[in-house]
């Protein structure tokens, strides 16, 4: 028999609002792939961003459908890492653009900074720090 | 200028104890690629599977160390998604090793199964359901 081929398609969230993360995200580089409603009342959005195959889909269910949760603050999601070619000029781009930067460590060879989505997730974009420049550890 | 080249190179969770969920993990087809320590003290791990580039990290922070929290239930985090190819020999594979299935829908065209990982988190597997047997939504 073997194996099934299995394909890792995509990492959900629960959002508490999907316009506003909608927009959050396409700051970040991501489109609207496909989106659709769940027999159940809940709504999807399924965003892609160039260079990856792996898909973010976003969830929200409204009060009163059957998988609706009172949203809370917990630990299990950590967070997502992006690989920049150019992490100076995104995280100049980040800053300009007034995107919520968490941390900011910049180190002698890598730079890392992070920014929280709308429902407090952290995203870490991380990469080769410029080689010119004194080098301290900030956080924002 | 133009826009820097951003990878989405993975999806880090953080987890209450790194063994047991590794173990997990592997029964799902996961590898470890890499792992590491955290200059404040905490642990890391990159898994990989077949037939995708993106990675899981799994992320410990010991008590008493910069980053820890106190683990704590969120809804943040909705699930992973899984195509498979042979869902119905999958979901069976599940079963017989005993894997904790938490939801298992059988729709007409598809197939839906849920497992929960060692924090709680879900796994959704998903593909064509056998097109000869009658149907009929189950949760387990």
């Amino acid at each position: 028999v073997g194996v099934p081929k299995i394909r890792w398609i995509y990492t959900g969230l629960r959002v508490r609002e999907l316009p506003r993360s909608i927009r959050f995200y396409a700051k970040l580089g991501f489109r609207i792939a496909k989106r659709g409603r769940m027999e159940h009342g809940g709504s999807w959005v399924e965003l892609a961003i160039p260079h990856s195959t792996h898909r973010l889909e976003l969830n929200y269910y409204p009060p009163g459908t059957r998988f609706y949760e009172r949203i809370s603050t917990g630990t299990e999601f950590d967070h997502f890492g992006f690989e920049v070619d150019g992490i100076e000029e995104w995280a100049e781009s980040l800053r300009r653009r007034r995107l919520p930067i968490v941390a900011d460590f910049d180190g002698t060879t890598h730079r890392l900074v992070y920014v929280r989505d709308p429902d407090g997730n952290w995203i870490e974009f991380y990469g080769s720090a410029a080689p010119t420049r004194g080098r301290r550890r900030r956080v924002a």
